[in-house]
């Protein structure tokens, strides 16, 4: 199972430990990978329907709350948050899915409390909510860069696990991804992104300066996964310096998520026979 | 050019001149039909990432309005639009496409113009929007079964190609697409729905109610279609009985939306040595 390979455990986090290039929990190549993702798109795809048809079906009872699920996925630029939405959630019914991608807080987002765009974001009833970047930006770039006072931070972190364990109450699961690239690959995608013209609309001069502050945002990943690495809303890290193989580590723990869940096709009350019957009978037709 | 086929001429509409299970401008078979599906995929893919690039460059230098697309779709119970969503829509990155489900009005849109919702739901710069129903809805269903007094009725078609036109002005190319189905074809759906426990959650007995008035329906999208085949927003009627053709005619027809608009990536003013420069030299690493 992929996710005992990737799941953080509890305890303080030395991202140095983690490799970023090795494809834990598969055997097999960039080919071999590709096809894997094939299979567990399909799987993925009947397990959302699932999903999706339970969520719908509640809908018509009224009820207030019901299952979903909210993947969300941090990592450095370039990692691949844009190419795992595509390729990875790519793969279900568009219709069943809400990205959201946090950029930098608008004047009227920072007048709220940080959580406030997040939970405008969740995801309802069957549905599959990501978030590309999330409320982990407010204790890592806000961290790093001191957007906030340092108490006010620290503060960030319990209330991010009360959010999570309040969000998990309501019935939706917690997927927390965090993609993981070493500066090398980093840089390679940069100057990739410089090379191409077609990939200069990505390049922001920014990105360097971030990346000038390299083992800051790494010690700011380590203390965020540490403090909010909890038992119903843990961690993992996924190595994303291989492409093909952070899409299929990604696509296998939501299909793992989604089978813990078990969605079932709903029962849904209805007389069978008489809407059959009133289908031959009342044909608009005869 | 398929759109030639399935462009509704200006002037009166007789949907029953208008074939269902045809495949105008295909000569293909279903196999073919899908194959050639994935080619379409692949223009789209590339089409949507060049309107994409387009928006976020746009966000940038704070332009207020920009380039997207609007793809309406409308039809009867079981006609597809659903599928169209998932086969068709599926095909390009999800980041970029906005997807709305317009249900029967809540209480709080009811409250309000018929256009308030939908003016909500409208794709910003740079995005795919498709309109799973629609504000026709507000001169089909509400048509046919006396939802509003017919004098306000009226009105609505000249409400609607003013918003259309309002739309376009704004940079949002308004592609309408009807999908046509016969009775029969429909019956075929729904006896499907019944005789399969995984469908079951996608019946609804009502569907049987509305199908009782097929002919007034078909009158309501005759006039629909009349009244809104704006040169700006003409309507385009796709035969819906083969769902293969269906998602192949409607992927064309986008591509074609899009091949108009040319997005190209977009020019970025970007001094690429001096930013070469600048990671080759403050590695963070060295």
């Amino acid at each position: 199972m992929i996710q005992h390979h990737l799941r953080v455990p509890p305890g303080p986090v030395d991202l140095g430990e983690w490799a970023t290039d090795a494809t834990p929990g598969f055997d097999g190549d960039k080919e071999e990978g590709k096809a894997a993702l094939e299979e567990v798109g399909q799987e993925l795809s009947e397990l959302q329907e699932r999903l999706f048809a339970e969520g719908r079906v509640a809908d018509d009872v009224e009820e207030r709350e019901g299952r979903g699920v909210l993947l969300v996925l941090q990592g450095m630029d370039t990692s691949g948050k844009g190419g795992v939405v595509r390729h990875t959630v790519g793969l279900v019914d568009p219709q069943g899915v809400d990205i959201t991608a946090f950029k930098k807080p608008t004047e009227e987002e920072l007048g709220h409390h940080f959580l406030w765009r997040i939970r405008k974001a969740l995801p309802g009833r069957g549905r599959i909510g990501v978030f590309d970047r999330s409320h982990y930006e407010d204790v890592l770039i806000a961290r790093v860069r001191e957007l906030a006072e340092p108490d006010v931070i620290e503060q960030r972190y319990d209330e991010i696990n009360e959010f999570e364990a309040e969000v998990l109450g309501s019935g939706v699961r917690v997927l927390k991804v965090m993609l993981h690239v070493s500066p090398e690959t980093q840089k390679e995608r940069l100057l990739e992104r410089l090379d191409r013209h077609d990939k200069h609309w990505k390049f922001n001069p920014g990105d360097i300066d971030e990346r000038q502050r390299w083992g800051d945002y790494q010690r700011a990943y380590e203390v965020a996964l540490e403090r909010t690495n909890t038992e119903v809303a843990p961690w993992h890290v996924v190595p994303a310096d291989r492409k093909w193989y952070r899409n299929l580590a990604v696509a296998m723990l939501l299909r793992q998520t989604l089978q813990t869940m078990a969605p079932t096709w709903p029962r849904v009350d209805l007389d069978v026979e008489e809407q059959r019957r009133r289908l031959e009978e009342e044909d608009p037709l005869s």
